[in-house]
């Protein structure tokens, strides 16, 4: 019997010829990823363990996104820990305030993440980077400290869900809504502990921001990774980037699976999450009338260049809803200085919306978008969890950046044609 | 005798022919200006009053800039209060997120804000709009709230010091400059309750905006107002913005002055406000060695466009040290826009600056880029104070922008000349 990619990709980080579902393994990771609100937890754990040095100071990345530019006094206390052991340790990529982004933007658009790796990042959205035909995955602050030490870490590998997304997407559809009726779908334990295989002839077709929007969301169905076998596509964006070499894995053909699930998707409509949990979907026909209070386009989800690019193209033209705030986050340094070279920052910017330096800020709660009692957001965020932008009594409503725009425009949540 | 510029401003508002210093008067107030952490107190207050409208709905201004895009709960829900306000009593110039700006940049900007004006704001820097030759001074939540409901307010006619710079600015050095350099002088209390009017050879030849930074900082000398007596910049400053009918004051030849004090600037360097107070102020020259965490460039005293251009000038193919955070923040939407359209922003991103949304944000230690234990800023805000921008044991450093620039690009307050 064959093995998926996700168990292939396992395996030789655990030096095996063969692993199976269930498996204890110790796997070399290539890349231990943290950021300002993990890291710190993990550097007391470190350096707890008597190591003097990482194992390797270029695999370990350190990126302060969260909190920074610093939001207070404990976030700038938490991102002086992190740097100071940056610099202590040579960490070759710690990204600074001004040299960043949000992690999981950034990784892959620099080129350290890579198809065939195995990261571990303590971000539970840290399986984003399975769009490129890597295993990764969230883990906490105690195993990313273990693993800064060793270059190791342990893994039951994961049993596989092969989704296959059969059809042409209609316009304004997108990973986001792919991934959203997935979960709906499934549910968010749909996929407790497993490996998530987006594939089909949608999947071919998306480009490689929507394939790390899906591979993004897995978590919210409980997944331990998500993951796209890499094609000519991942080729081409990551052959650019990358400093090392790489290894594209396939799942075999008699790989077994826990499940195959097919959907049809040649009708889908863009999809919306209700509060407060991401299964909650309805198509957009479906929503009703939904006003909200404040618009946030970008995170690691749906903060890059495609996203706004579709977000402006809405936009262009137009005047934000007078009583809508929109916050516009670019997931990098580099899609901001791209999103202005087209004209799009501009856009933003006339149609009233506010334009954040790179962050996660508002998605988790953080700032620069915090809720009121009683105020609706729409977001291109991944979690609506029960007070997860702010007040225990506030909503946070999902949708992919198309969505978003236009219900700025309008002022309640709304359909990409309502707009144009 | 005759009269100051302050004195007959105040004498037309209060109906009189005359007006002497020391003298209590009621005045007519043209603008009532509060934002989101002064005008929730107001409010409060107003509500009390059993008023139902305030005097006038295009008199009130209300610009949430301190805290938003909202940074937490508590500032959500103030904003939140504001914004209902706002709505309820249909407040023309009320300044959503994503319309708005630093409330001192945005106010002269939107011609909100005119010759011969009173103009009353919860906000110490209210001041600034003296630099169009109106009289405007900051005031107490509780006098805002009155002022709201009556459209006047009481005033001490203050006495004026007039100061008088001779001279012609050296390169790099501006309207900061100056007003540090009267600060410096004559102390943090050294006008009291007093009128600061500037005059003499340099203020004729700065901009509108280094008399609006001059204007800012009155307060940080104790000045009841600072006011720059209009000439053609100012005119054709506001002719192109103003939307009703203003006046233009002078003092006359035999106005009475408490002091006048004369510098001669033709040797000024750029001056730089040591901690914890701006009238610690030294010579870039003799500034020594300090090593430095952060750079903030923005504020109601420098966010403007000439100051933003200063900064690129110097930060123009170059990248900010290693060590330093820079945080860039354009005072206004339309600022941000000219700004981006000039290439300055790019600039700045590509200089490895991180770009904010206008925001108050970091001067008063509000968020986008609070200071941990021991850190040090130099920032182009105007206050210098224990504590203001984070932990009590981190220390700001004023100047201009400029300075802020060099210092970025070499890890340590340097005079621009070093990174030419």
């Amino acid at each position: 019997m064959g093995m998926t990619i996700t168990e292939k990709i396992l395996a030789r980080h655990a030096g095996l010829e063969k692993t199976q579902p269930g498996e204890l393994i110790s796997a070399r990771v290539d890349v231990v990823l943290g950021n300002d609100i993990t890291a710190p937890v993990a550097i007391k754990e470190f350096e707890k363990l008597g190591v003097e040095k990482v194992f390797d100071p270029e695999r370990v990345v350190l990126v302060p996104d969260h909190f920074v530019p610093n939001k207070d006094i404990q976030s700038a206390e938490q991102a002086k820990m992190l740097r100071e052991f940056a610099r202590k340790q040579g960490i070759v990529n710690y990204f600074e305030v001004g040299r960043m982004g949000i992690e999981h933007c950034l990784l892959p658009e620099q080129g350290l993440v890579l198809p065939g790796d195995v990261i571990i990042g303590a971000d539970s959205h840290t399986c984003t980077y399975g769009a490129v035909g890597a295993f990764a995955t969230g883990v906490g602050s105690t195993d990313m400290a273990a693993a800064m030490a060793t270059g190791e870490t342990w893994f039951k590998v994961p049993e596989t869900i092969k989704f296959v997304f059969n059809g042409q997407l209609q316009p304004w559809v997108g990973g986001k809504d792919l991934i959203l009726h997935a979960i709906g779908d499934i549910g968010v334990d749909g996929a407790r502990y497993m490996a998530m295989e987006f594939t089909g002839e949608a999947i071919d077709n998306l480009s490689m921001e929507g394939r790390m929007t899906m591979a993004n969301m897995a978590i919210e169905a409980g997944g331990k990774n998500g993951i796209i076998p890499p094609d000519d596509k991942t080729v081409d964006y990551v052959k650019r980037r990358a400093k090392r070499d790489y290894e594209l894995y396939q799942s075999d053909p008699d790989a077994a699976y826990a499940r195959v699930i097919e959907y049809d998707i040649s009708a889908l409509e863009p999809v919306v999450a209700f509060p407060h949990l991401p299964e909650n979907t309805r198509p957009i026909s479906k929503v009703g009338d939904v006003k909200i209070d404040q618009v946030i386009i970008g995170s690691c989800t749906n903060g890059r260049l495609e996203d706004l690019r579709q977000a402006a193209k809405l936009l262009k033209g137009k005047k934000v809803h007078r009583d809508i705030r929109v916050i516009v986050i670019p997931g990098t340094q580099e899609i901001y200085r791209q999103a202005m070279a087209e004209g799009l920052i501009d856009t933003f910017i006339q149609a009233n919306a506010a334009v954040s330096t790179p962050t996660c800020g508002p998605c988790l709660g953080g700032y620069m978008g915090i809720l009121a009692k009683g105020e609706r957001a729409l977001a291109t965020t991944n979690r609506n969890f029960v007070g997860r932008m702010g007040h225990p009594e506030s909503e946070v409503y999902l949708s992919g950046p198309a969505v978003a725009a236009a219900s700025a425009v309008c002022g309640y949540i709304a359909a990409p044609e309502e707009v144009l």
